[in-house]
C-alpha cells in the first residue's frame, strides 16, 4: 500500500547514466549539479531535496532544491572527500506552503478566513509532531503558544504568514512521510590527477649515456630532473617487459630483423618472463622501484602500459595454450587487421572457456605492478577486449586501490570510446589529435564538456604519440608544435606528450602516413635533448601557467570567444567565484599572422565594461590593458602562435 | 559466468520510455521503428535481430536490423493484431561474415589464404551444428560436400565466397549463443478508434422537443442520425448522473441559484444517487441502454465523463465520510483554486487511510457503465488526483476490456500531461485550443509528432469546449470556426468539437474571458440546430474527407510545407506508400485574403516535376492541374479559409 500514497513524480534526472548503469566522475572541489523534473497532481506547493553522501557516511546530506519553472528543479553539492559519493532526491508535498499560498489569495480577495486559520493551526502541530531536529522543538513551542492566547483573525493571521516560520517549517519538513525517493546514483571520486595532469610518454631505451646502447632505468633517472623543471606530473613508458624473438619486428615494422633490432615493446614475453618480468636490458625489479622512488621525489609517476597480449615466446603460450587462438594449421593465431600483419603479436582470446582464470590472471598483473609502486596505467587497446571484462577489472582495482588511474588509449568510434569511459576508466585518449579548424574545436569541445559525456568521460589531449604524426605537425614546424601544445594543455586539463620526439619538433613521416619514419617502437634512438630550438621552455612555461592558475585545471569549464577571423580560435576558461579567468588566443595557422577582433563576454566574467583590465600574457610576458569587450587581436606565428592571457580587474 | 561471454552492447534503444518503465501506443496498421547503438570490442561484424511478438504469441518473430553507420541501426516491425506487443533487441557476432571480410582484404592483397580456408570451413561446420531451421539444413550439407570434393584453394573460396551462403548463415546463425539480449518493451496496441476518432460533445438536457423542458435520453436519440450524417464518431455527454442541491450554481455560475437552474452537471450525486445512477429527468438505465444501442446501429459511440468528485449530496458523502476532508469548523472541503470557490463541488480526498476501498469504488464505477455497454470514457480533470491510481485503474480495466479508452482532459503543464498519457490514458487533451501563430503550430506539432511524445501521447484537437470559448472563435466570424475545424480535423487524427455551440459559431463570451457566457453547464439551452449559416455541412464534408483519406487518419505523418507568407500554415499527410497525398492549406487570418507561393516537396511525395499532377480541392471541389514543386495560393476567407487538396500523379 505505500505506492498509494505516492503523489510526487521524480523524472529525467541528470546525471544519469543509462539509467544508473554507470557512476559519473568527480574529484575533490567539483560539484555535482543534479536537475529533475518533480511535479505532483494538482496544485499543491512541492519541497524537493538532493540527497548526498560519501561512502563512509551513513546519513544523507541535504540540499533544498530550486524550482526554475516549468517543473524543472535543480540542485547541487560540492565532493569534499576523496570517497565515491552517492546522490538521490526525495520530493513531498510541502502542506504548510500549500495553505499559505491559497491563504494569502483569499486575503488578497477579502475572503473569510476564520477556518482557514484553524487549519494553518492544524497543519502546523501536525508538522511539529513529525519535526526532526531538536533544535526547532523549542521555536515551535513558542508558535503555539502564541497562536493559542489569541482568537484573533488579524493576530492568528499575521503570526502564521511570517516568513521565518516557513522557513523553520521547510527547514523540518517532513520528508520521509508520502515522500517519493529516486533511486541511488553514483559518483566514482579520484584523486585531483585524474582530472589534472601532465603525461611524458618517453622510450627508456633510449637514454643509455654510451651511445648505440641500450637504455636502462638507472639511465632515466638522470632525466628526472628536466621532465620534473618541464613540470609534468606522469612519466609513462611502454611496456618495459621481455620482448619476444619469433617474429619480431625490424625497423620501421619491417618482417626482417636485424640481428641487433631490439624488437617492439608491444611484442610482450620471452623466455626471460612476461607481464609480471622487466627486461634485462633495462634492469630489475629493484633498479624500476629506484626509479619509481626517484621519480616521487620530484613529484613524478610512473605510468606503465597495460598491453593485453602475447609475443609468440611468451610464457603463457606454453603454460595457457586455452587463452590463444589456434589456426587449423597447428599454429598460434597472430593479431591481423587485414592486410596488415602483426605476427610477433598474438591477441588474448577472451572468447576462452577458462576465462575465470584469464580474467584473475590479467588483474594479477595489475595488482603485481601496484605492489611495486606503480598507481597509473595507460591501458593499449582496450576496445578490442570484452567492455565487461574492463568493469570488471577497474571495479575490482578501483575497490582496493581508489587512487589507480587507467588512461583508456582507444582511438575508435565514439560509442566504443565512451562506452570505456562509463565502464570506469579515468582517463581517455581523444580525436584532438587530429582535430585542427575552429570548427572542429568547437564542435568537438562542446561534445566532450556539454553533453552527458562531460560526465564520466575525462579527455586527455596528445598533440602526437610514438603512433601518430599528424600532418599539421609534419608541416608547420615549431609554430604548429607550440600552437598544439598550447591547445592541449589548455584546451584539456589532461594533456600529454611523446618526447622527446615533440619538444625537438621530429617531422620526419613516412611518406603518405601519419606515423613516424624510423619510428622508435623498433629501434633504440639517440636524442639530443638540448638541441637548439628546442620547445622545452615553451613546456615548461605551459605547465607553470597550468599549475598557476586552477581555472585551466578543468576541461568542462570552457567557453568560446567570438572572433571573426576562422583561422583564430579563442576560448576562456574561469574558476566558478571568477577569481582567476584565462583567455587563450590561438593563431590556427602556423603559416602566416592573423587578426582579428575578439568579443570578450565581460557580462560573464563579472567585468566592468567602462573600467579597464588588466590582460596579462603568461606566454610571452606582455602586459596590456583592456577596456570594453572589443579587442584587437594579432598573432604572428614566428612570434608567438597563441596568447595566454590573464584577465584581471583591479578594483 | 554468462555475463563473461557477452561482447555486445546494445545502448540507447529508443522508443524506450523512461527506461522502459511505460508502454509506447500503437493501433493496427501502424508500426513500430526501434533504433539502437550496437557495438560489440574489436572490429567482428555483428547482426542485430530486432524481436517482437503480440501478447498471444509465445515465440519470438525476427527481423535483421539495419546499421546506419557509427554504431546506430534501425528496425521495424508491423502491428497487425490487436493484442499488446513485446519487443526487444538480441545481437551477436557474425563469424562468418567476419571472417569473410577479412578474407576478400586477404584476397585483394594477394595473400596466401589456404589455412584462412581451412578457418572459414570450420566456422561453416560450427554454424551448421547450431543450425535452427530443419529447412536449411540440406543446403548446409551440399556446401559440406562440395567443400570436401576438392583442396584446391581457388574452388573453396568461389564456394565460400558465395553470397547465398551468408545469406542462409546469417539467417540461420545461432543468435541464442553469446547473445545479449535487451529488456523486454511493451507495446500498448488499442483499437483503431484511440487513433482515428470524430468526437461530439451535447448536453442531453438542452435537446427537449418541448421548449423550457429538460431533454432526455430519447429526445438525444433524434439526434443521432445528423450528427452520424456530420460523420461523427463518438458522442461525448458530460455527466448523466443526479446533480446535486445543496450549493447548487445558478445560470452563470452564480452562487444565487434559482428555483428552476438544473444544476451543473459536473456537480455529482444526490439523494437520487451517485456516479453509478442516471438523473432521473434524463432518464433511467434503460432508456440510456437504449440510446447507447440506437448509436450503435448508426456505428456511433456513446463516451461517458468520469468526474471523480462529489457534491455535498452525494451518497458516498454520508457513507464514506473518510473519503472527503473535513475542516475543522466540521465541515466538508468543497473545492478550491483560491479565490474561486466550487461550493457545489467536493474534491475526493486521495490522501485518506482507506484508499483500497476507495480506488476499488472509483474502478467499479468504470466497470459498471461498461457493464451498460459504454466503452469511451472523457475523464475529468485526471492531472487533480495521483497519476499512480490512474495507472492502476487504467491498467486494471484494460486488461479485462482492452477495447477501453480513456481521453484525458488535462489542460495543465506539459510534464503533467504526458505522465498521464504515460500511465494509460488513451488521448488526451491538448494546448491546440490556444495556439494560433504558424510558428505556434510548427512547433507544438514537432513536439507532438517528432519527439518521444508521439509514441504515447496521442493528441485529441478541440477548437472549444463548454469551458473554453478562444479569443479567436469570439472574435473572427464564422472562417475562424471553419479555420479552426480544418486545423483541428486535419492536423490531428483525432478531433473534437463542443456542439451545436461550434455549428452554430456561439460567440458571446463572459467580458475579458475566454468563457461561454450563459453557459450551457449551468443552464438548459434550446437551440435552433439548422439555423441558416451552420457549419453541419462543412463539418459533414470535413468528416467525410477524413474517412476517405487514409492519410488524414495517422497524425505522426505531418510534414510542414514552404508558404512565403506568415499568415498561411500549409502541411501535407501522406500514407507510407504514397497512395494517398493530402495537402493542407489554412489561411489563419480570418479577416483578410491571404496569398503566397507554395513550395512542395515532390521528391518526398514521389511526384516527376517534369510532369503535370493534378491537386483536387476537397473541401470546395475545385480541381487544379499542377507541375513543379512552387504553386500560388490565395485564401479569401469569406470564401473558403483553406484548401484540403489531394495530390496525384497519374502514370
Amino acid at each position: 500500500m505505500d505506492n498509494y500514497s505516492s503523489r510526487i513524480m521524480i523524472e529525467k534526472i541528470s546525471p544519469e547514466i543509462d539509467g544508473g548503469s554507470f557512476p559519473i566522475k568527480r574529484t575533490v572541489g567539483e560539484k555535482v549539479v543534479v536537475n529533475a523534473n518533480i511535479f505532483a497532481d494538482g496544485h499543491d506547493e512541492i519541497v524537493a531535496v538532493l540527497l548526498y553522501r560519501s561512502a563512509d557516511e551513513d546519513d544523507w546530506h541535504e540540499v533544498y532544491m530550486k524550482p526554475l519553472g516549468n517543473d524543472h528543479w535543480i540542485g547541487s553539492f560540492p565532493i569534499e572527500k576523496e570517497e565515491d559519493y552517492l546522490y538521490s532526491i526525495r520530493a513531498t508535498i510541502d502542506e504548510f506552503s500549500t495553505w499559505k499560498k491559497d491563504l494569502e489569495k483569499k486575503i488578497n480577495a477579502d475572503q473569510d478566513i476564520s477556518v482557514d486559520l484553524k487549519i494553518g493551526k492544524q497543519i502546523l502541530e501536525n508538522t511539529i509532531k513529525i519535526v526532526k531536529k531538536k533544535s526547532t522543538e523549542k521555536i515551535f513551542d513558542l508558535y503555539i503558544d502564541e497562536l493559542q492566547a489569541s482568537e484573533d483573525s488579524n493576530v492568528l493571521s499575521s503570526i502564521l504568514m511570517r516568513d521565518e516560520l516557513s522557513n523553520i517549517i521547510q527547514q523540518n519538513i517532513n520528508i520521509q512521510k508520502n515522500t517519493t525517493f529516486s533511486k541511488e546514483l553514483k559518483v566514482n571520486v579520484d584523486r585531483k590527477l585524474a582530472l589534472f595532469s601532465s603525461w611524458y610518454e618517453l622510450f627508456p631505451r633510449s637514454w643509455s649515456s654510451q651511445p648505440g646502447k641500450h637504455g636502462n632505468f638507472k639511465d632515466c633517472e638522470k632525466l628526472i630532473p628536466e621532465i620534473s623543471r618541464m613540470g609534468f606530473d606522469i612519466i609513462y613508458l611502454p611496456p618495459i617487459h621481455p620482448i619476444g624473438k619469433t617474429n619480431r619486428k625490424g625497423e620501421n615494422n619491417s618482417t626482417k630483423c636485424k640481428k641487433n633490432d631490439p624488437g617492439c615493446p608491444w611484442a610482450i614475453g620471452s623466455e626471460e618472463g612476461g607481464h609480471k618480468s622487466i627486461h634485462p636490458q633495462l634492469g630489475t625489479i629493484e633498479s624500476f622501484k629506484h626509479f619509481v622512488n626517484k621519480a616521487k621525489e620530484f613529484n613524478l609517476e610512473i605510468a606503465l602500459d597495460l598491453a593485453y597480449q602475447c609475443s609468440p615466446d611468451h610464457p603463457y603460450v606454453k603454460e595457457h595454450p586455452q587463452w590463444f587462438k589456434w589456426r587449423p594449421d597447428g599454429k598460434v593465431q597472430y593479431a591481423e587487421n587485414p592486410p596488415k600483419k602483426y605476427e610477433d603479436v598474438l591477441p588474448v582470446n577472451f572468447e576462452t572457456n577458462d576465462i575465470v582464470d584469464l580474467w584473475e590472471e590479467l588483474k594479477s598483473i595489475v595488482l603485481f605492478w601496484i605492489d611495486q609502486g606503480v598507481r597509473v596505467f595507460r591501458v593499449d587497446n582496450p576496445h578490442t577486449k570484452p567492455f565487461i571484462f574492463w568493469d570488471w577489472l577497474i571495479a575490482g582495482i578501483r575497490k582496493d586501490y581508489p587512487d589507480i588511474i587507467f588512461l583508456s588509449e582507444s582511438f575508435t568510434r565514439p560509442n566504443i570510446m565512451y562506452r570505456l569511459a562509463k565502464g570506469g576508466f579515468s582517463q581517455s585518449y581523444t580525436y584532438f589529435t587530429w582535430r585542427s579548424s575552429k570548427y572542429e574545436f568547437i564542435e568537438y569541445m562542446t561534445e566532450l564538456t556539454q553533453t552527458e559525456v562531460a560526465e564520466y568521460f575525462r579527455p586527455n589531449f596528445w598533440p602526437n604519440t610514438p603512433d601518430i604524426l599528424p600532418a599539421h605537425l609534419q608541416h608547420g614546424g615549431w609554430p604548429a608544435f607550440i600552437m598544439r601544445a598550447v591547445l592541449a594543455s589548455t584546451l584539456s586539463s589532461n594533456f600529454g606528450i611523446y618526447g622527446p620526439a615533440f619538444e625537438l619538433c621530429v617531422t620526419e613521416a613516412i611518406t603518405g602516413k601519419e606515423e613516424y619514419s624510423n619510428s622508435e617502437k623498433y629501434e633504440i634512438k639517440q636524442w639530443d635533448w638540448d638541441k637548439k630550438g628546442n620547445l622545452k621552455n615553451v613546456l615548461s612555461r605551459l605547465n607553470k601557467i597550468r599549475k598557476m592558475n586552477p581555472a585551466l585545471q578543468f576541461t568542462r569549464n570552457i567557453q568560446f570567444c567570438e572572433i571573426n577571423n576562422d583561422s583564430i580560435l579563442s576560448y576562456y576558461k574561469a574558476t566558478e567565484d571568477l577569481s582567476n579567468i584565462i583567455l587563450v588566443v590561438v593563431n590556427l595557422d602556423p603559416y602566416n599572422t592573423q587578426s582579428g577582433s575578439l568579443q570578450m563576454p565581460l557580462d560573464k566574467l563579472g567585468i566592468d565594461k567602462e573600467r579597464p583590465y588588466s590582460a596579462n600574457d603568461l606566454l610571452s610576458g606582455d602586459k596590456y590593458i583592456w577596456k570594453g569587450p572589443t579587442n584587437y587581436i594579432k598573432l604572428d606565428p614566428q612570434r608567438s602562435p597563441a596568447h595566454i592571457i590573464n584577465i584581471k580587474q583591479h578594483l
